[in-house]
């Protein structure tokens, strides 16, 4: 049985902008849901730079991207924000009464009228190498990042790259798997040059082999690789054993399962209006750098501006007929006693 | 002789809108002029509630008007912002190399491409009273404010209103006027319980006179009035003698001569486009409070991200044809230069 959840906004992604939209939203006693496919607030802020500083957000000369998550949480604190951490959205569908049925890899579904999609760039996933049906053996024996060490010890893995990721497993993975060839392009890498000077001196050693060449094609069954076909290499052909393969070529953004919503996009954003930032289907909007409009600029100050504006749409969707009385946090009594509320 | 500034850009409005405006034209190494009538930054925020808190600053839970101006000065010093407080703009006139000329009322001439209005809500001014030519005393015998207290010794005093600026007054001239007399529609005030009790007690004694009734006219000459004449009272028609006369009405916020730069406006506020914040005139912005769009809010931070977007369209007049860059000041180390070159 999936727990039902009623709220009346679902917020998508738990980055800054989505934590924002939270404030915004509780100003106007609105209560959100916010799902995030990371395990913790903050998003690609938090994720990849925590410790390094911002210097543009206005007012705060300074602030790590951790600082500022952990300041946003204290300023949304007030309104009890429902965090689903580690959680996807998985299917999206509108009810007959309007309202919207949101489902997640949780279990979860919620029953909501508003949905603001606040995911950022999407999420960070691998790029897959252009090789047939090399979906059939993902997961088995195909993997796009190391979890764990273990399950590649004893086995003749072909790593293919030229990045940090390529180097490094290269290093990594020698003294666990019982041989391991490193596949690029051409003998020059992007890596760190004592990665690049490791690998071959291990290559001198008869440690790790190493192999000019592009990706051709796999041959396995069940899943299980059994040959690595390469190309392009000097030798032409080559057919390399192999019980493993990792492919690095590198992360891309990728919407995800949004991109199946049915809204208007372009070139993987969201198109929205200006005034509400509402996109192509009426109470889903779209805020942050997943968005684009005239003008836009992916700034997080930006993404602030489109939930305040969002906020004010979204009230009037969830209490049609309902005045918005707008009021400001320095001389309204009775949103002070909300923030004070916490 | 004027002195002759000539600059990328000149910014109307110290308030943190304007500040940031700074910060934002800096990265794109866009140089800026900053006027302001009041005679510190801040603006509005500083002027009218430098010490209560502001808690809608995305990252900053709460943060008093002051604060927030300290902290944007902060952030913008590394591009040397030259201001010029205690200053109007009085004329603006487009030159035919397509640069604006701006002058002001401390004989200062700006040579500039680019004009950004940040003038919040216009400059405070107080209400004029509807009486036939009282501009004629204003400044000499008629007065909004009192500035110094000396001006009114031995002087004939009406007061005219019924909140707290004219209770104030009454009692606080009462002791070095020659006489006082308060003029309000009804004997009920608008003011602090305190100051109307007090008052009461001064009429009981007879050191101030209480009258009903309406400002009719004014007899004087050159500047000096004479006689004010009351209107609506209980007695009909009254004439008081006085030699002084302050009319609180209340104030009005004006847009000042920017009103006569002939830009589209809409109902005393600026129409922008919200891909540029670019006024009907090319090269004029209007950012923050002043503005107004499909949307619009008057909120600090849409006026930051107004000032974001609008550096950018303001970049591109300042050098046209010049690829912009956009860079984010986490990752770029020349923005990171320019922010520590401080």
């Amino acid at each position: 049985m999936s727990e039902l959840i009623e709220t009346d906004v679902v917020i998508v992604g738990a980055g800054p902008v989505g934590l924002f939209a939270v404030f915004e939203l509780g100003l106007l006693d609105l209560r959100a849901h916010v799902i995030d496919i990371l395990d913790r607030p903050g998003g690609q802020c938090a994720e990849l730079y925590p410790e390094k500083p911002i210097y543009d957000i206005p007012g705060l000369p300074e602030v790590t991207g951790q600082d500022l998550t952990d300041n946003l949480l204290k300023q949304i604190a007030p309104f009890d924000p429902q965090f689903h951490f580690s959680t996807m959205v998985t299917a999206l569908t509108r009810l007959e009464d309007g309202r919207f049925r949101v489902e997640t890899d949780a279990d979860e579904v919620f029953l909501t009228k508003v949905i603001v999609i606040a995911a950022g760039g999407g999420s960070f996933q691998p790029k897959r190498p252009p090789v047939p049906e090399i979906e059939h053996y993902e997961g088995v024996s195909v993997h796009y990042a190391v979890r764990k060490i273990e399950a590649f010890r004893g086995h003749d893995v072909v790593i293919v790259g030229g990045g940090d990721s390529a180097l490094d497993w290269t290093l990594n993975l020698e003294p666990v798997a019982k041989s391991v060839t490193l596949v690029h392009r051409r003998p020059e890498f992007r890596a760190a040059p004592d990665s690049v000077n490791k690998m071959w001196a291990l290559e001198k050693e008869g440690r790790v082999k190493f192999r000019m060449g592009q990706l051709g094609s796999l041959e396995g069954a069940d899943g299980q690789i059994s040959k690595v076909l390469l190309k392009g290499g000097e030798a032409g052909e080559e057919i390399i054993e192999a019980s493993r393969l990792l492919p690095f070529f590198g992360l891309t953004m990728k919407l995800g399962p949004i991109a199946d919503w049915g809204l208007n996009l372009d070139q993987n954003l969201i198109a929205v209006d200006t005034e509400k930032f509402e996109t192509s289907e009426p109470g889903i909007f779209a805020i942050g750098d997943i968005n684009t409009y005239p003008g836009k600029l992916k700034l997080i100050l930006s993404g602030f501006h489109e939930a305040a504006l969002m906020s004010h749409a979204a009230k009037r969707i969830v209490a049609p007929g309902e005045r918005i009385v707008f009021q400001y946090t320095t001389s309204s009594t009775s949103l002070q006693k909300k923030l004070k509320a916490a």
